[in-house]
């Protein structure tokens, strides 16, 4: 099994080199292609898929669970419909970035290339199947997929489809390969091969993610965990700061980037916590309350020292009375996951603090943290949502799945000293 | 111990707080007074670091060993120098790389910051230390400093320069912090505090980059190892070739950009190896040649498979005869380790193609590997040259040292969909 991973692993290394050098017609011909085949193959699709769908039912797994892993015609759709928005998004691979000439004549360029292989190890949501090879390959990378096992089915089938596709369009059908085994050991060896694979990119739950992170010896892009915080400043304007914490909390709180806490400022405490308190409960949100906060609302629920750092996706917020400015950016950098962080005031100097000295990823002023997304930041399509500060922060679109190479033009240039 | 290191992980963490608030001005101030400091203190320095000679000296290390160990008088003064070039280069922090108003009217940034706390882990160049602390700092970044127990008086000295110099300046000293423990474990555990620590940076040999790589939970920066190639085309100007070869392979043999391995087109070998040999070797080159180059030298020295993937760092050179460019570019896309390499020729379309598709972070046509330096790419003072492919690649100045963060203009969005 082992020597099958680094075979797998060094076809994906020589289909990298040649996609390296792949022109973007090429490779937007390919998403085309892959489109084309998710519609026209649409049935056969959601016949592999039900297969999954029937273990899963089988095994008793939850109902959002099972809600994820079903692949209908309206996700089929969506997921071509994704590889089209991605065709037409600008290729990242070629840019120039930079360039100079030096006094001794050497020209210096540094010039944005493809990462190479890129293990994307995700859970069980067969459309980040589709949707990492379309970011993958559009930006020059080759992909080794590692799905869940509770995918098995579908992904094989989805991935057997997109290496039709490159096949028909003469691109190498190991730039996609999904890794079929589902034994743990596996994506142990994945993370070891520092040889062939460049990047591993985790995609889902908190555990797997620190899973990946931990193990690897590739580099790792982390994504998403977010406990991310709305702070209502004295000076807020309270109609736009309720519109905006409804929204953060309860548009979709399934996502990394809803809002997990809200800080208030002592000033308006009594009269935006109550309002808001309303407001929330009629929309079905659980309210965890610090002490101060449950003076003021004797009924609500007391939080705990673990509700500051819970990233509930789900309709509970932790509330928190703070004295002032200083003390909400100290809680968030305190609990945050450096995700998305968001101010609500009319107070220029309060908001400048806080974008100075908020240690995240996406800090706003007057909005909701949900804006946090590649489509909404207008980058495209993203892979995820990177938390760590090396190599990319916050959404990660195709420019992220690139690096630089320098490139340097000379006349004969020897070193002198 | 344990805990002693987490307390400074925690200190340094708050430190950067700070710091990446910080003036240009104030940051500048300290580069000025931490070189003036240490030529004021040269003396003492010395005497310092006479200890860890002495010691060295008793444990009968290799004189190349006790070389790099001594800080003399020209030394303190081009560590003080260093600083102040430091000063003068412009500050990364804070930047708007990029921005754009969306339809819905956020207007979204992209602001460069500091990555925070960096753990710089070396060997037994106490130079490291005063540079790591003035590139640091510069870019608003708090360091803790790992060097090696053979330096430890030396670095303790410095350290405590740079401490009173950021108390003096009124920024905060924990900014710089040492870890005196020569304990191993202390790494490990080092390497395990993502919640403190940022990035680490290994500065030094591959076994030492390669433990960091392996063991790290904490992003790592990679940097160095140069297994670097010159090749010289059928199209040389052969006189070019002569001169870029033995600037490669001789002018500093014993850095990472130096070349370690000759590719020459077989049309051009007869003419050209037995030139490039006899330069070579009144330039006291030892010389390993493949079969090929051994049939019209019979007097070489046989290669080996190991020399191919050998960093020598002396003055040996493996000499390869390859039948084409696109063997030249297979050979070193095996063997080479990303890091810097060299066509020579005259021929438009194989520069284009070994500028393509070579997979390295330094690429030449007609120039010395030797160039691929901060100072010499116009970058001003280096950190280290990265060979991975993730965040840095190449030489890694100011710029390099910082992340970015998005900061959104709202005027109360919150997202519909």
């Amino acid at each position: 099994m082992v020597e099958d991973l680094k075979i797998q692993a060094q076809k994906a290394k020589k289909a990298a080199q040649q996609l390296a050098t792949t022109s973007t017609q090429k490779k937007n011909d390919f998403l085309t292609v892959l489109a084309q085949c998710l519609e026209e193959e649409q049935s056969r699709i959601e016949s592999e898929n039900q297969k999954d769908v029937k273990i899963a039912v089988e095994n008793h797994m939850k109902p959002g669970f099972i809600d994820r892993l079903i692949l209908n015609k309206k996700r089929i759709q969506g997921m071509a419909d994704g590889l089209r928005q991605v065709a037409i998004l600008s290729d990242p691979v070629g840019e120039v970035i930079s360039g100079w000439k030096r006094p001794n004549g050497l020209v210096v360029t540094k010039v944005r290339v493809p990462l190479g292989v890129l293990a994307i190890i995700y859970e069980a949501r067969p459309n980040v199947t589709i949707d990492s090879i379309g970011l993958g390959i559009k930006s020059g990378n080759a992909l080794i997929l590692r799905g869940s096992s509770s995918t098995l089915n579908s992904n094989r089938f989805l991935t057997h489809l997109a290496r039709e596709s490159l096949r028909q369009c003469s691109l190498p059908e190991d730039s996609v390969q999904l890794i079929e085994s589902t034994s743990h050991d596996d994506i142990a060896q994945l993370l070891a091969m520092r040889e062939y694979i460049d990047v591993a990119i985790p995609r889902g739950g908190a555990g797997l993610i620190q899973n990946v992170v931990i193990h690897s010896q590739v580099p790792v892009i982390e994504t998403g965990v977010g406990n991310c915080h709305v702070y209502v400043d004295k000076d807020a304007d309270l109609g736009m700061a309720e519109k905006i914490v409804v929204n953060a909390k309860t548009q979709r709180p399934s996502v990394c980037n809803a809002a997990e806490t809200l800080l208030i400022h002592q000033d308006i405490a009594r009269v935006f916590l109550p309002q808001i308190v309303t407001t929330l409960k009629q929309a079905g949100v659980e309210i965890r309350g610090c002490e101060q906060a449950c003076q003021i609302l004797p009924d609500l629920i007391s939080a705990t020292e673990e509700d500051w750092k819970t990233e509930y996706l789900d309709l509970i917020l932790a509330v928190k009375v703070v004295k002032n400015l200083n003390e909400a950016i100290e809680h968030i950098n305190t609990y945050g996951t450096r995700h998305s962080e968001s101010i609500i005031t009319e107070n220029y100097t309060n908001a400048r603090d806080f974008l100075d000295k908020i240690d995240a990823a996406a800090v706003y002023v007057n909005a909701s943290t949900r804006f946090t997304d590649g489509e909404q930041f207008g980058l495209g399509a993203e892979i995820g949502i990177s938390t760590q500060k090396l190599h990319a922060r916050g959404p990660m679109g195709l420019q992220e799945l690139t690096t630089t190479k320098y490139i340097i033009y000379g006349t004969g240039q020897i070193r002198q000293s």
